[in-house]
């Protein structure tokens, strides 16, 4: 048995989510960097870090010996070792483009980590118009690859790949632990809804959130944006 | 002869940049989309866009009729396709993670598409603090690959691939259009700036660049926000 992957990041869903899917659904073993080591690793000067990076998430592969930062580029890393990647050569382009567009929602959401707080201008434009449009570009996909209410995956292959664990982890998170907007998910993109929540009901996965659930509750990105997101919805809800 | 790629990207570098970086090294013919095409298939109901995306660049190949979205996603394929990959699983994961590093310079210089205007109180942070931190993370990155002054590549490999070329298209353009922040990207990364020249005069990517200075001059990123990069420059400097 392989010693345990070793993952920095903070202890809540986020950036962090999509990773912990794939290592759960692999059957890999990981453990969880402490909360000190995750501030002080981003910390040090770049000369003395293992690897020169900025910002969590980072992966420690003790396979190799090899660290890997970058939220995108661990996924990839994976998928890579574990043969979740697609094989067609377009398929492989769609999970990368896929995966820009995840991050670009996790940005979008916490108004790019906080820089600013929500403010009712600029949350009504996000949750009727902006965030609309992304699950419509998400269902347009998952549709014309064949997906529906029952079954099938994100592009279409046999088997659930990167690309479905990296949109389950976004959107049934978001669903899970800011229910109010789980009405905007799920009538702009019902498809995609169902095959989160069919993803995050495969027995590993599940067992990952719950035991989430039991340790931090429904937190999401945790400081003041999460309290600024959570006050919006309370505030002006959803349309 | 293929046909023409089609990029849609609007009349400056940015984004586009890199991309074109890889198309004139490659040796690759494309067409630039008319200025009013791009805004028409952005705006499009998603429904009706070619291919479900959010926003440019965004790539058409004729040879398998291909449309893909997100700048690294499209770096990616293309770089696969005309073999500018590292053979080691390692280095792909590091040419990843460089690619999710030149991502979130390029929002962080432009203060995440012109979402804010720099000021004052952002903008010192900005180049003495952040800014250093970024270029050491790429100057540790290619010395420990065994880059140097005079010769080498991001990550040892024996002929350029798509991290020098985006690594290259980041920084050198840059310097290039935006000359007062030289001083400090070969301070804190002399190596790196170095190997972005190298790069920037290859006979393809040299003569891509003349056109665009005799079409675009010194245009960076474009808008509001290229007048706040030049205001706190002049106003403020880079020290």
């Amino acid at each position: 048995m392989s010693e345990p992957y070793n993952l920095f990041y903070w202890p809540l869903p986020f950036r962090g989510q999509l990773i912990r899917y794939v290592l759960a659904h692999v059957g890999a073993v990981w453990h969880e960097a402490e909360f000190s080591d995750i501030g002080a690793i981003k910390e040090q000067p770049v000369h003395d870090q293992p690897t020169p990076f900025m910002a969590p998430p980072l992966l420690f592969d003790p396979d190799n010996g090899f660290y890997i930062a970058q939220m995108n580029a661990v996924l990839i890393y994976l998928a890579e070792k574990h043969q979740l990647m697609p094989a067609s050569a377009t398929k492989r382009a769609l999970t990368q483009k896929i995966l820009g567009d995840i991050n670009d929602v996790l940005d979008e959401v916490t108004l790019f980590g906080g820089r600013s707080m929500w403010e009712e201008g600029s949350w009504k434009p996000f949750v009727t118009q902006r965030l609309p449009r992304w699950l419509q570009i998400f269902e347009r996909t998952a549709t014309d690859h064949g997906a529906t209410l029952e079954a099938g995956t994100m592009l279409g292959t046999d088997d659930l790949g990167l690309t479905d664990l990296a949109t389950a982890a976004l959107w049934f998170s978001m669903m899970d632990n800011l229910p109010a907007l789980t009405p905007v998910i799920s009538h702009h993109a019902p498809v995609v809804a169902a095959l989160s929540r069919r993803v995050a009901k495969q027995p590993a996965i599940a067992a990952l959130i719950a035991e989430q659930k039991a340790n931090w509750g429904d937190l999401y990105c945790g400081g003041q944006i999460e309290q600024s997101i959570r006050k919006m919805v309370d505030e002006f809800g959803v349309d």
